[in-house]
């Protein structure tokens, strides 16, 4: 909870009224003169795309920034974290909005995808780029004369390449030629998982309330190896929830096994399937036919998977605490525990 | 022509040159860890969309300096100078890949579009992101020592917004909806040329040559004028050759009466034409069938478009020289005179 003018206030009101601000300050940006109809575009394009996830990136910078200076933040920093907040879930909305693209998918937060609605399609592909052109917009408004804003372009530009990067690597191993499960191996799934996901959803959070800390980025290497250790975790939870969550949390029905998609249980289930089993999965895998799904589900269930992301889990929370305790900084630990706890044994 | 080891040596050899190293930089960036298969994806990526063009808006970023500099550049002058050339290519070739993605075009500088090769195919779209990431990536290897990174940083974060919503304002005039000739006026047309193309191909690589001269861009809002307008014309005759032009010299067959392109040609001609000629713009301009093609070009000669194009020509070029005369630098004066001089009454 952030307090404003002596009340309690919820924390995620106050961070939508920062994401209003920065719209407006969008559809007045002065470097383009918008015509009536494009600003209307971009204004329910970002409606439509940027606040509807969980937010739970973008408040974390806020939650970052709280700990890092042990105590209240002013409604001057709550504004910075927010807006900070705000770009990282700008970022996310800018890879959303192309990866459903690329991966021709139908529904993104309970609704459809953005290229799928009649007068947006292939436009769509531009509105991922302004989307990703906001983020600098945004910082450069912002923050263009704090002493880090070199250093917040510059890491904002770093893990983007990092995720782009990771993206490709996705598509060239999973989109490339015929189905085909021997390409995957853990080794190709920690890659891309960290890269896709862990440096944008994990370490950037945390890497821009440093910055607003004001604090030098290269001092903090072991807590970047900590934060996509913990950013690799989350997805194998996603992964899991996908299969053996329960639909009602999590939101949604999980597809991964109908999408072919390189999922740590069908990557672990390769690991220690017979030979039987490996022809099961190879004949029903990636088959959106329901009498397929059933019999890949039954075959995890066969290989104990369940059991073993128990155990996968309980080693990973370990080995992220004594790595958290290694630490030097205190608020630093903390900042990492409590990102931890938001996720650890998560059941959506 | 630059010197290098007391010979003269052909710019864009050496502009050349200059390519291979950045690329092999990029293959071996420490923030991805690259596997083989995507080191190889993203080589031919590069070879196949960054070097294959005329290079004019490069080479200009290396000519300006020159200009600016009153004599010959020093090795390293000259290699950061091309450096930013590249940027500028690198800039629209990622523009390119996902314009002929959106545009659904077949061909692009005599070869296939990216995303038509059938390796490719969508994954074109996170390629065009991937060359999108490169500029920072440049940019932060050999300028981030410099004074003016931050500038450089700005002023390409600025430079795209304005081509991506240029990109945007074409879009939702152009494809959105049916074919509709009544939107087709001529604050549209120069509004889209000027975010769409002016800004990142005329004001872009002057722009990099002032910071590297060590100016403050606001100091040149005037030069800014000067080359959006310059940019403005230079798609005017972008558009004219695109019908009148010889085929053997600008190097392909103009299609914009088949693809409905919101052409200079066809903007004037609706000013113009009576309410028969009208019709046959309705009824013949978007298809396909040659007979329909040969019946909007007769149409433009009955206008005697080719006549008014040269009036245009003649009257852009008279105001575009009083507008560099009035600019106080002597030094910015022969940079915007030797851009002029390579675009006017050009052939190709
Ligand atoms: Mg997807
Ligand atoms: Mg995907
Ligand atoms: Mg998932
Ligand atoms: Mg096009
Ligand atoms: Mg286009
Ligand atoms: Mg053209």
């Amino acid at each position: 909870m952030a307090e404003a003018n002596g009340k309690a206030v919820d924390l995620k009101t106050n961070f939508l009224q920062i994401y209003s601000r920065l719209k407006s300050d969008l559809l007045d940006d002065p470097a383009f003169s918008f015509t009536e109809d494009s600003r209307q575009w971009i204004d329910r394009m970002l409606d439509y795309n940027v606040p509807g996830g969980k937010l739970n990136r973008g408040i974390s910078v806020v939650d970052s920034c709280e700990i890092l200076k042990e105590g209240q933040l002013s409604d001057d920093e709550f504004f910075c974290a927010g807006v900070l907040g705000w770009c990282v879930e700008w970022l996310q909305a800018y890879f959303l909005v192309l990866d459903d693209i690329m991966d021709n998918s139908h529904t993104r937060r309970g609704q459809p995808c953005w290229f799928r609605l009649p007068k947006v399609g292939i436009i769509a592909a531009n509105d991922g780029i302004i989307l990703r052109n906001h983020t600098p917009r945004i910082l450069n408004r912002h923050f263009r004369d704090k002493t880090y804003y070199v250093h917040l372009l510059d890491l904002f530009n770093e893990v983007e390449f990092q995720t782009a990067s990771g993206q490709m690597l996705d598509l060239i191993t999973t989109h490339e030629g015929e189905k085909d499960l021997s390409k995957y191996k853990m080794p190709v799934y920690n890659r891309i998982v960290q890269y896709k996901t862990a440096y944008y959803s994990f370490y950037l959070p945390v890497a821009c309330a440093l910055l607003m800390a004001g604090e030098t980025l290269d001092n903090y290497v072991d807590a970047k190896r900590v934060l996509v250790e913990m950013g690799t975790y989350f997805q194998v939870q996603d992964d899991y929830l996908d299969c053996f969550g329960v639909p009602e949390f999590i939101g949604k029905i999980g597809t991964d096994i109908e999408d072919f998609k390189c999922s740590w249980l069908v990557v672990k289930a390769l690991e220690i399937a017979d030979e039987n089993q490996l022809k099961i999965l190879e004949e029903n895998y990636g088959k959106s036919d329901p009498a397929c799904v059933t019999k890949v589900k039954s075959l995890y269930n066969d290989l104990n998977l369940r059991a073993i992301f128990s155990e996968y889990e309980r080693t990973s929370y370990e080995q992220l605490i004594s790595a958290i305790e290694a630490q030097p900084s205190k608020q630093v630990q903390e900042v990492l525990k409590s990102f931890l706890h938001k996720i650890y044994k998560r059941q959506k």
